[in-house]
């Protein structure tokens, strides 16, 4: 299982603002679908997660945006799970343009795990023990 | 019950696009806020039609742009309700600003109800017979 | 060049709304995707194209929803380009569940020519006469 | 001039989730309304700012996420700015529930001042000093 997985994608018109460069809230979706392909590569999607009553919520965003991103650039997002803990994961992400190698943005979230009542709950331990694994923990 | 119902909101810098202007689909959404202060006129919110197991989807929406709208704008959403039927309602938009009465666009929605199993149903009759009467229907 | 063109997408969590479903706006986010990716496919991005001075601004937009996007559905959107005259060209789309094949919607857009000043102008023959290729026209 | 301006918001349907709560990447924009209307408290708007050739870009943008905004919720933001330098400024956000006052979110952002070409910019003075004053700064 990838300790680091890449992903990428195309600036879309609708993410760009009048300044001519991409809205800065959009670099959190893109995280968001850093994220998913990396749970994706350990071999049970978010979607089955969510299925299995489990989810994942943000409970904190930090983002630091270093150059703008363009409409129709091609993106590349660089995810990493960086900590496990019983209730909550961290991922940290590489936001950079794929042609130019250009960083972009750097990026960290907390997430913490919640049942289908929206409660903190531990982490299913098959979940909790694919996540570590990704995450080279020992 | 007012017949027209009429909303104004101000253009966020997220909804402009590269172009300098308002990405079309956020119309869409401008239309739903419309949509919903007429509703919540009417007597009973959006929101509790929901929480009483009926929800509107639209099942198909037509945008005529006219004019551009631009950030910080004050925009007025002029909304009618110009049909109603067992299963289905549609809504009639008019989107311009609100300083200068330029008009923006113009809109229609159709929409269809569903249960919570997301099944086309027939609009509860206290519902249909309270929209009827915001209509001006016989 | 083709006549129609197929791209596949994945719908992201943050096109979902509270229904569970993608919320109805973000379709046409899709037809630009489509629009752009046909656009591309006939030699000449529209990146190119606004930065040679031509936008293609949405003057109509029509779409007909005909059953739900959920999370992490592969979606495709075929693009045809229906129309070209000397100031506008029209798009037809199919919206359908690439794994399934279900249409979950049709739409269609006229799109006018503008130029830097957003003033309506003739297609550049050279553009015109690419998208009429594409198109079939004679 | 106001040292801590609040703004009230309506939740919009389109800003919610599959979970049934608000998508996080949202809040940056209602903090940007904070802002905004902060901005223009202390009388010169953002969009003044931006035609007087002085844009302010996120630099960096922190959100801590303690309970969830639903549907239809009325939302208060509490802008504050914080800091003031020559080429950087710092706002801190708190979004809570208006009806029943629970605090959702806390954030803070940092933004530097840009001139038309995207580069890097000493604030203008007089722009410096309208903010400093608001902040409260000596």
């Amino acid at each position: 299982m990838p300790r680091t997985t890449s992903l990428e994608l195309r600036v879309r018109y609708a993410e760009t603002d009048k300044m001519g460069v991409v809205y800065h809230s959009h670099y959190l979706i893109w995280c968001e679908l850093g994220r998913t392909d990396y749970i994706r590569a350990g071999g049970m999607s978010y979607r089955q997660m969510e299925e299995a009553g489990v989810m994942l919520a943000v409970a904190e965003a930090n983002v630091r945006y270093r150059a703008p991103a363009r409409y129709d650039d091609l993106i590349r997002v660089e995810t990493t799970l960086t900590d496990v803990s019983s209730r909550a994961v961290t991922f940290d992400y590489v936001v950079s343009n794929a042609e130019t190698g250009e960083r972009l943005a750097t990026a960290s979230t907390l997430l913490v795990a919640l049942d289908q009542s929206h409660r903190v709950v531990k982490l299913p331990s098959q979940i909790r023990a694919r996540l570590e694994a990704s995450a080279g923990a020992p």
